[in-house]
């Protein structure tokens, strides 16, 4: 197994982001913060492990590792642990304070596993971790965002080859198992991570025709229906029609990062009106680009966007016709919906290396989804595209 | 979107349903039950949907819908719900008493979903309600056993493909791949739900060789290293190796339920060891159909099945040589991982009608792992098997 951590080509990185959220644990007044979710080990470590990071402002970084995850031999600063029980009395042998307001992941960790892990500090007063660490990945180091690029060319690659094993006949779920088997051949991982317990996704979202129009109870732009009532969402299994378009926007997560790229097919051919909404999608992409400088409040990047289709009378198809998505994107990270959320009510504004998914999608009647999607770097003159492939509606 | 839980034909068996969770409630003295986790929104309703079902004892179930998912229009029982927020003031209306005593999942919600359910009924004395779900999941009906005989014909069907898929000089990852799209392209929905939050997978598991013996930090009787530190288990992309074998855990998941079902094939060649090991595993399989009758504690099935491997000079191949595994089987239904835990400190009795995996393993150093897993239900006469596949060591 390999502990990123503790290569020594990896040190100055992971201080940057223990030096990010240390200083997002002095925002939120948090003298001690004990991390055990995947996803936020796994930005503190570089690997997964079960077990425990404990962050303290004054000290350096302290790892449990819990069976059957075993600390590496010789490891300064990796401890194996029997369970989280021990730990307040390792913190009283090792000269630690114990802490008065610990962060403890409350929208990462079931009820039960935080119930647990606050019965460890009976006196103490508790802070919501969870968005401590939020906070701290939200501006991306120049590692991650080389990640996440990196996750783009590979998506690039995989997508590129989807006119290639479309057939005519195929429904929307044969497709997309093509697409997966690609995808995975080109290194995708297979297993999505996202933030909140409602996301449940395979590999992604292949969308044709009328099922653009159905909601699913995730939050996605573009439900589906599925093709079961215990996952209803994607790929209703129906045959591909001439005249519809297919929308693929499928897993990017190579590395433990994710892109997140949409794409738009059609069959055959299109009306006017889909290829209008598609190239209106992607101006406002052009025009977001621009003003997506360091500054820019969330919030004016959402109401251009509606502006910009409401122009091109095209707001009753903006972000789904029947069911209205109310965001236009995303932060991307390790996980696939990170901070910023990209809505109206959001002030907050955008700041250099935010990584952002933006997805100006339209659903026309009948026809389908139209739209593109890409990943971008908050960069100090507009977002950098780290999802480069042609844009254009192409023809399967 | 179906409603399985409204269509006439259904309303038997969720009465059954409803009628086990209100004896657990009982047995937990729970005075309401509010739901919302997807496994037990699917257990009770036969679907998944954004929102809640209420349960009291003496009242029918209540939905509510929470957008995008929205109420059919003339359902009884059915309504849309804005927030969590207005459930007291609609159970005021509908002349509900409020609960004294209501169940929330502690564990298969998040921690500050759970804090935010809690503070409705701020006067109230919470108990577990996934321990209550648990329960009343882990003694199965008619219908749901067919769903899981469902989903093991499907595996086998695309088991029995996966030597045609095989090509030399492949990698074990390579082979996952292959297999993963015969299982899509069978049905298999290609999402994993599991209890806990430790659990991440894409769609199973390929160990070959060496790799048997790399423990991964989740519940996995045998783990494997991974292709990548964020998702460090299963195949780590080796080339699968003459004299090794290849043993395959994949995901049986077609309609809701889950079979578990592994088998393994070896390249070329294998040592006499291996063979008598994966000889073993059946021969404790066909102890365990026999002695598993209710009634039977689960601490004998695990106690028997140690002592076949002992009695074979095995023991120190069984479940893992350099990590074991302290389980040689598991409750399966909608989650991978249900009641009961067949493990050595559970004395529960077998129940007619429990359903669960036995996967007595064992790893051969340097030449992989070897052993059969099949699903079972638990019937009168013994263990019947809801996965039927060749057990038989099998050439690539």
């Amino acid at each position: 197994m390999i502990y990123p951590f503790l290569l020594p080509d990896m040190k100055e990185e992971f201080n940057l982001r223990f030096e990010k959220v240390k200083a997002a644990m002095a925002l939120n007044e948090c003298d001690a913060l004990l991390i055990s979710s995947t996803t936020n080990i796994f930005y503190l470590s570089g690997c997964v492990f079960r077990g425990y990071v404990l962050l303290l402002p004054d000290r350096e970084p302290v790892w449990f590792m819990v069976a059957p995850s075993v600390a590496p031999e010789n490891a300064p600063g990796v401890f194996n642990l029997r369970k989280p029980e021990m730990i307040p009395s390792w913190m009283e042998e090792h000269g630690y304070p114990l802490p008065l307001k610990p962060g403890l992941e409350f929208d990462d960790l079931l009820y039960s596993e935080v119930e647990r892990l606050k019965s460890l500090f009976p006196e103490s007063e508790f802070r919501n971790g969870s968005k401590i660490m939020r906070e701290a990945r939200m501006i991306k180091t120049d590692y991650e965002i080389a990640k996440i690029k990196e996750d783009g060319l590979h998506q690039a690659r995989a997508y590129s080859q989807v006119p290639s094993c479309f057939q005519p006949g195929m429904t929307d779920l044969e497709l997309q198992i093509e697409v997966e088997r690609i995808l995975r051949r080109e290194g995708c991982l297979g297993y999505l991570r996202a933030a909140g317990s409602r996301m449940e996704l395979n590999l992604g979202s292949v969308i044709s025709g009328d099922n653009a129009d159905v909601a699913s109870p995730y939050d996605f732009a573009m439900g589906g229906a599925g093709v079961d009532p215990s996952l209803p969402v994607g790929a209703d299994g129906k045959t591909i029609k001439p005249g519809t378009t297919v929308m693929l926007d499928m897993n990017g997560g190579f590395n433990g990062y994710q892109s997140d790229m949409t794409r738009t097919w059609y069959l055959d051919s299109v009306c006017e009106e889909a290829v209008k909404a598609h190239e209106c999608s992607r101006i406002i992409l052009r025009e977001l680009e621009k003003i997506g400088v360091p500054g820019t409040p969330i919030s004016t990047l959402y109401k251009r966007a509606v502006e910009i289709a409401e122009a091109e009378g095209l707001r009753d198809y903006f972000m789904g016709h029947v069911n209205k998505a109310k965001f236009i994107g995303h932060g991307i990270g390790i996980e696939l919906n990170e901070q910023p959320v990209m809505m109206e009510r959001n002030h907050q504004p955008l700041q250099k290396n935010m990584t952002i998914a933006l997805e100006p999608k339209f659903v026309i009647p009948h026809v389908g989804a139209v739209g593109v999607e890409n990943t971008y770097r908050v960069d100090d003159n507009g977002l950098e595209n780290l999802t480069v492939f042609p844009e254009e509606l192409q023809e399967l």
